[in-house]
């Protein structure tokens, strides 16, 4: 079963509202075994729009319009659907009922443009929408099925759900397959890197597939598997996913929705240790990064942001001599600071950053992008050299999942 | 002149990753006068890629494409561009050379397959990529312009701005009408609040438009203006302006890409104060926020994360017996922290904030969510208290949109 989605709205083509339907329909489609091979957005214009329809009928088996369904002047997706389908609007009064009853409901005066929202193809099958007053309809055309829905997504999602989903089911529309995915997050590799090491995974074969993603200091491998039912997907990503720990397991930090400070923070309080951090070009990011995650009070001591050599030297305890012989960006003054924090929190692993987070203050020398960390344990202690590229908040960010990542290794 | 765009990626139809490409397009394209009438999404797919690029030439005089052009097998698009403008791919050099480049100034290993990036369409003119290693690609396929670019926005955003623009303004293929966007914030009052002050305002006319959007703690007023050129729609955003200004002045912090500590740091520096931060439940995103400005250096000194009693105690000389009596969550905390950050630094403004942040540690009396907020300066000093809601890192933002506001009115 394949499914196209056509986003109406000439607010959209100028930027001016993002598009939050197709996404939540490509997931959910997803989970019914439904293929999307193509989506399309288009302007108010009919015209365009069953030329769309059209299109999307020739190559698809279900076809789904987001938007265009308003009270206004400018809605024409029930127009060209019509057309499309060689069917008249007809008025439907049972229709025009529940629009009554919705502004009667609200106690809001009866907008007489909301009743042209009654006028459906002919035959259309219609869903009561309980959050505004275009209703949801379906037409089957031939083997096809054609389904219109309103634009806005706490209209679209509901109406979807609730009646959209059933009859799909019930019509034995939805696959007889599921798709799930998983991904494997990476820190401390680029995109190429993990590539090579993985490259021979990646196509392995129509029903495990496995996509790289680079983000700011990451590399996610997404895994998607389609199957004919949910417990035979989570067995085939189970498989990828344990060839993948096998090459790059001291890489991989967690997976889904869990971020690095949740994996740094998960270990601190297994394993009973204390946290604290000075910072300088990253000002204040890791321990707000440190922070998101509930619970951190457990283990985050504190965080000391000392941009000024004063405050290097006055709070952290940074020795002047250091900062004139190596200057402020340099390993001795990344580890002086992560002392420093370490002597006055008693925590009992520290983390110190020092760098140039640009735009201005490089030389050639030192660039932007220089930035050295530190990380001390009771034990031992590291200290690593990146040149990070891109805006000042790249090298922010890249800066602190550095850091981050280099606090998870050491643990 | 008409534009169309194709966004390139099975992860997009499959609504792992949102497309931010498209809408960044459609608003730059929209400013340069061009129309877009259609945007689509196809998978990895060459055969349908193919198509869509045929169909979207026989519509359109510019295609762009985003995505699809990445090191790894599954990236297509110069292959389906080759295809449709019957080109072969040639290897060229001189891209060859700034990809090494680009390893090479990150002191990476090269990766084999990221030269392959290396490879477009005969004749093509390609642009270099700062950010990544696939380049730009434009081809002259008659009297129509064929765009390929890549997917990640940090990547696209440069090269449209760099290197396509000028391309399109030098070939006149600019259009003769323009819109204009401004985009008036406001920090202090809730959007409800802001309708109700600016209602009247709304529907000004066909050609300028306003729309309210709620943003977490903020509000914001876009202003949208079509003209015959940049100076009649400019014109227009001014005259809406000033009736804005002229209402919520005190409330409008900001304007376009001017963040609230863009404006907070600026008058720091015209009015040369410094600034400390202690900070207890936003757990230093205050201060990263501050530190996300360049210059800031100027006028932040320091900035304390003390999660712990112990660390207010100790480093800020918050008392005991009022974090006994008040509890760590209290007026008189807030106060207290904002006094030891001040002493230590010798600032001459400081914020002190201590709140809930959730999920967990809320009780009936102190609720997640709630809020202590202090400022002082040399003369005088401020506290407010808030009850926020939403998700930790919701409540972590809105303490510190609502501190930097704060800030902002006492300077």
């Amino acid at each position: 079963m394949k499914a196209e989605i056509i986003s109406v709205g000439t607010e959209l083509l100028l930027g001016q509202i993002i598009d939050k339907d197709a996404p939540y329909l490509y997931r959910k489609l997803a989970e019914l075994g439904i293929d999307v091979h193509y989506q399309s957005t288009l302007g108010d214009n009919p015209t365009r729009l069953v030329g769309a329809i059209e299109a999307a009928l020739s190559r698809s088996d279900i076809v789904i319009t987001a938007g265009g369904l308003g009270p206004t002047v400018d809605d024409i997706t029930l127009y060209s659907m019509g057309s499309v389908t060689s069917r008249a609007l007809v008025y439907e009064k049972k229709i025009e009922k529940y629009i009554l009853r919705f502004f009667e409901k609200r106690k809001r005066k009866v907008e007489k443009d909301a009743l042209r929202q009654a006028n459906i193809p002919r035959g259309a099958r219609w869903f009561e929408n309980k959050l505004g007053t275009a209703p949801g309809i379906l037409v089957e055309h031939g083997e096809k099925i054609l389904i219109a829905l309103p634009g806005p997504p706490r209209e679209l999602i509901p109406l979807f759900e609730n009646s959209i989903i059933p009859f799909l089911k019930k019509k034995r529309l939805v696959g007889n397959r599921t798709i799930k995915t998983k991904t494997i997050k990476i820190a401390g590799l680029l995109e190429v890197e993990v590539n090579k090491l993985v490259k021979d995974l990646l196509s392995m074969g129509p029903k495990t597939t496995m996509g790289i993603y680079a983000h700011l200091g990451e590399t996610h491998l997404k895994i998607t598997s389609k199957a004919k039912n949910e417990k035979a997907a989570l067995r085939e990503i189970k498989k990828a996913e344990n060839k993948l720990r096998k090459r790059l397991s001291k890489y991989i930090y967690g997976v889904d929705d869990e971020t690095l400070e949740f994996a740094v923070g998960k270990t601190l309080a297994a394993k009973r240790k204390t946290l604290a951090i000075a910072e300088s070009c990253t000002g204040g990011l890791i321990a707000d990064r440190i922070t998101n995650i509930s619970g951190s009070s457990d283990y985050f001591k504190m965080g000391i942001v000392a941009y000024s050599n004063e405050a290097k030297i006055n709070l952290l305890g940074v020795s002047e001599e250091n900062l004139k012989k190596y200057g402020a960006v340099s390993k001795q003054v990344a580890l002086e600071m992560a002392k420093g924090v370490k002597n006055i929190s008693g925590a009992t692993i520290s983390i110190g950053v020092t760098g140039i987070a640009g735009p201005k203050g490089g030389t050639s020398k030192k660039p932007v992008g220089l930035v050295f960390i530190a990380v001390i344990t009771n034990k031992t202690y590291i200290i690593k050299e990146h040149r990070f590229k891109g805006s000042r908040r790249e090298i922010k960010l890249q800066t602190s999942t550095a850091a981050l990542n280099l606090l998870r290794g050491i643990l």
